[in-house]
């Protein structure tokens, strides 16, 4: 019904997640009101994302770099890891600005029932990145999901043999929270993981 | 903090209406994971559209041709003209597929308030056509609103000395709605435009 142009440009905004029919009607007018920088903009960017940007070799981060930024600067300290499992999750702690760092990123969390086990999260890649290395302290900081937990059970186990020390990110009540709305899963690994005050 | 290939792609999504950080961060990602084919269609349908679309000169209604597929068409009915605010109308009063007569988008609504006056909402164009024309019937499909209301009185004062006859559509409860849920102004409308049942 609508010219073939327009009805190709509401397909494209159909491709992505969370966008209906109705919402991609409404995206694609309003691409058509901006000024043509703008969408030129937005289509050389698209084009120039999908061919420029790649998995890190050493450490799987995204990149437009042979090597990522962080694996290339040399300030950092290099006898500690940080392994997430979303190149999202570096830039969540980059900003925190208190860890200096190395990061690695993993293909995947294990979770048997969506097919993804443990030969599918990159863990050869991980080993061989720590055996290369000398790092003192291995971060575990996927999400505390039950693959999340299973992800670092597992990174535990394999890792087991090198005398490495191994630790993962805490679990419990963000700050400001109120206890009222936290789920009891956490409120218990709050409680299970008290500190004492000192 | 990301690369710019990443960057640029995200603050492309973000130009678009209701997409902030976080969700263009997350169809950033969405696309780089997508086929390339699908982020070539994407991102050649943004050029074509822009490049392509364009206001039909007759009916002001969005074409990728000389002419809209309507206006070109020899099979509608040339007697009656409905008068719509935006072009999404077309395709609603099209798939209802009742209405077999001509088209013609206002370029705005009246609203002073916005600073669209009588003279922004592309009068002389729809003047001009009625007069070049041999219209029976003009029907105003505006949406029933404070500024749809404005513009349906003023064009049927424009209108006046044509000597044709002007209709807008019904307003009124929506088939299957709930009485409960109507809002006082379109109650009132469904009462005082109440009609014998025959």
């Amino acid at each position: 019904m609508y010219p073939d142009s327009l009805q190709d440009l509401i397909e494209s905004f159909k491709l992505l997640p969370g966008i209906g029919e109705k919402t991609a009607e409404r995206l694609a007018f309003y691409m058509l009101n901006l000024e043509e920088d703008k969408t030129d903009f937005f289509s050389d960017s698209i084009k120039n994302a999908k061919n420029k940007l790649h998995k890190c070799p050493i450490c799987s981060n995204i990149t437009d770099k042979d090597i990522c930024n962080i694996c290339a600067a040399d300030n950092r300290d290099k006898k500690i890891l940080c392994v997430v499992d979303d190149c999202k999750s570096i830039i969540m702690f980059e900003k925190t600005g208190s860890f200096k760092g190395m990061y690695h990123v993993l293909d995947n969390l294990i979770s048997p029932l969506d097919g993804i086990n443990p030969e599918d999260i990159g863990i050869e890649k991980l080993v061989k990145r720590i055996e290369d290395s000398s790092f003192e302290e291995i971060i575990i900081a996927v999400k505390p999901s039950i693959e999340g937990e299973t992800t670092s059970l597992y990174i535990k186990k394999i890792l087991e043999g090198l005398k490495i020390k191994i630790t993962r990110i805490a679990s419990g009540i963000p700050l400001g929270a109120d206890i009222e709305y936290i789920d009891s899963m956490t409120l218990e690994r709050a409680l299970v993981d008290r500190k004492e005050i000192e």
